[in-house]
């Protein structure tokens, strides 16, 4: 029943470090793709009041409430989760159906993408249905060969990562109503996850999707993590209906949000300032890496998010190479794109020593 | 398949704070029984030179390590939970067959104890099967009746928590030997959950249970949360065979151990004082607390760990009238003893407290 092979993702583990022989000071990470400001202003001083001694509130009542104003709703839709990947493993333990006991086996996957979904699925059992994106169209899925597939297997889960990872296509308001339409009408679930939502420029909000008939078939992903640089402490939320909201809690195990992670979502959702911040950083140093590299005769593909997808040639040789000079990027090959490398984007002093090393190499 | 009903725990919540009126700063909570030395020293500083920005190692490598080092055995003996509560959860799922595919569907406890034992397995949609302890007799359980349980019914999962929650029965080597025995003949796991097994006094050491016939029927779960009082943080772990600590790895979702929490958990394994200290601690305020309650004409229960179940007639009253100045304790009615508090030691300035409210509730 349970797949072996886990799913591949960024960052760097320990044992990675030690077979090359580096130490973490000595390394840059552009395989992880979080805020680069570093975490909000304040977080250490705020971190050492709580009382580590005590339990984390398992309810994460001061959080949500934060949480339930500045989303102008209420705290009976948002679970918080230990990191969002808690909360893809909590959707599909709750809503697949294994077939052999006549509910719905599937899940359908808009791909290339995070690789947490399929992990998530494969270990509830699930038969994983995928609409590829063409990368002819700039990796544009076909949407009515999404809404078809949608209403004719009637997946429990749906799964658009919007923007999406590692293509960095954002799609419309109109287009994810479409899917979330398909998605009420085959009494499937669309987990649309944004986790890169907050660093896109032209945003568009999901929530209305949680009023009116694509209420109970919604479910928004958002990842502080990402948004607020909170990467070592883990901590993300979900935004659905009430009832949706439940049947994810009730699977929870209880103080899975650890204290601190939750002292610093408060004090992030209290700096009005630290995001359009965040979103110029990274307007600015996705527009140095895209000149530099393709200065040096690459392909940029454009992203809303604050990764950049580039096509070099061998990702695998060129992300080699790369770590050599202990910069870390993401060989997009386990994605199905073995010529590309993901590259998050870090400050400008980071980005600088990237372009510098891939000059090195495509000399 | 899934009960709305969650365990209940001991801990403060906002929530409960919040209808009484009472600040967290108020309050002395004696309903969660962690160390009384508060955090190893060094802590803080420890933890500030975490990276926030980097992802906590998935693979917990350095205090896998330090923990085989420790225990002398080898890493892929032990896998890192997000708190032993993630681990009895991953239990659940990767060793309950639902009766309906042709598995083992039910789970054998003694009780009465630890509730998330019960509600984990409630979410595998398991039958739960119970041996109560026989308050008559010290809160010993029939543990022949157990053997024989566990041979005609072969339960996936048996649970013993020892020293147990609440009563402090610690079982002996041969007793828990004669229940390894009979889960290997039944093709079940003993689940032996140690979160309290450092405060013991006169201590037996179950790793050896990991060892020849019932290597592949053992799982031993450690607190680190309780050990050294990383309430906040989340930190437990469990040791069993390598095939055993892989069907667990493979549930877990990834990161699912916050890299603060990792950093805490090296800080405590390099200071070989604290546990010793602990115990002497716990000794000395055990001993008070016994001596005066049992002055006040109150029945305290002997226990081997770290908190005292205390009958003092209609405990739901005695929490309410000490909550009201600010004491929290553990009103034992939901395991079914509601004449008892459960009481965790704490430092001696916090002891004396409890006395002098409980002398005011008696005279």
């Amino acid at each position: 029943m349970h797949s072996s092979a886990r799913p591949v993702h960024g960052g760097i583990r320990p044992a990675q470090l030690r077979a090359l022989g580096l130490d973490p000071g000595d390394v840059v990470d552009f395989s992880a793709s979080v805020s680069p400001l570093g975490p909000p202003a304040g977080l250490w001083e705020a971190l050492q009041q709580v009382d580590l001694t005590a339990y984390p509130d398992p309810e994460c009542l001061e959080l949500r409430e934060a949480l339930a104003n500045y989303h102008h709703t209420n705290i009976d839709r948002i679970l918080v989760g230990n990191g969002s990947t808690e909360l893809i493993h909590l959707l599909a333990r709750a809503f697949i159906s294994p077939s052999d006991r006549g509910g719905s086996g599937s899940c359908l996957l808009l791909t290339p993408t995070y690789g947490e979904y399929a992990g998530a699925c494969r270990l509830g059992g699930s038969e994983i249905l995928e609409v590829v994106a063409r990368r002819e169209a700039g990796f544009a899925w076909d949407l009515p060969e999404a809404e078809a597939l949608i209403l004719s297997k009637r997946p429990a889960l749906v799964f658009a990562c919007n923007p999406n990872n590692p293509t960095g296509v954002y799609l419309q308001e109109e287009e994810v109503y479409g899917l979330a339409q398909a998605a009420t009408k085959a009494n499937s679930i669309l987990v649309l996850d944004e986790a890169y939502l907050n660093f896109v420029e032209e945003r568009w909000d999901a929530l209305s999707l949680l009023e009116g008939e694509t209420a109970q078939n919604v479910v928004l992903l958002r990842s502080m993590t990402k948004d607020f640089a909170l990467t070592s402490l883990r901590l993300g939320y979900c935004l659905a209906s009430p009832e949706v909201t439940a049947s994810l809690a009730a699977l929870q195990p209880d103080w899975s949000v650890n204290g601190l992670a939750q002292a610093a979502g408060l004090v992030a959702m209290a700096d009005g300032d630290y995001l359009p911040a965040a979103r110029k950083a990274i307007h600015d140093a996705k527009a140095y890496l895209t000149r530099e590299f393709t200065g040096l005769g690459l392909q940029v593909l454009p992203s809303a998010a604050n990764f950049l997808l580039i096509s070099v040639g061998d990702a695998s040789s060129w992300g080699d190479r790369l770590m050599q000079q202990g910069i870390f990027v993401r060989d997009c090959t386990s994605f199905g794109l073995p010529d590309c490398i993901r590259v998050g984007i870090r400050a400008m002093p980071d980005c600088r020593r990237l372009v510098a090393a891939a000059k090195g190499l495509t000399e």
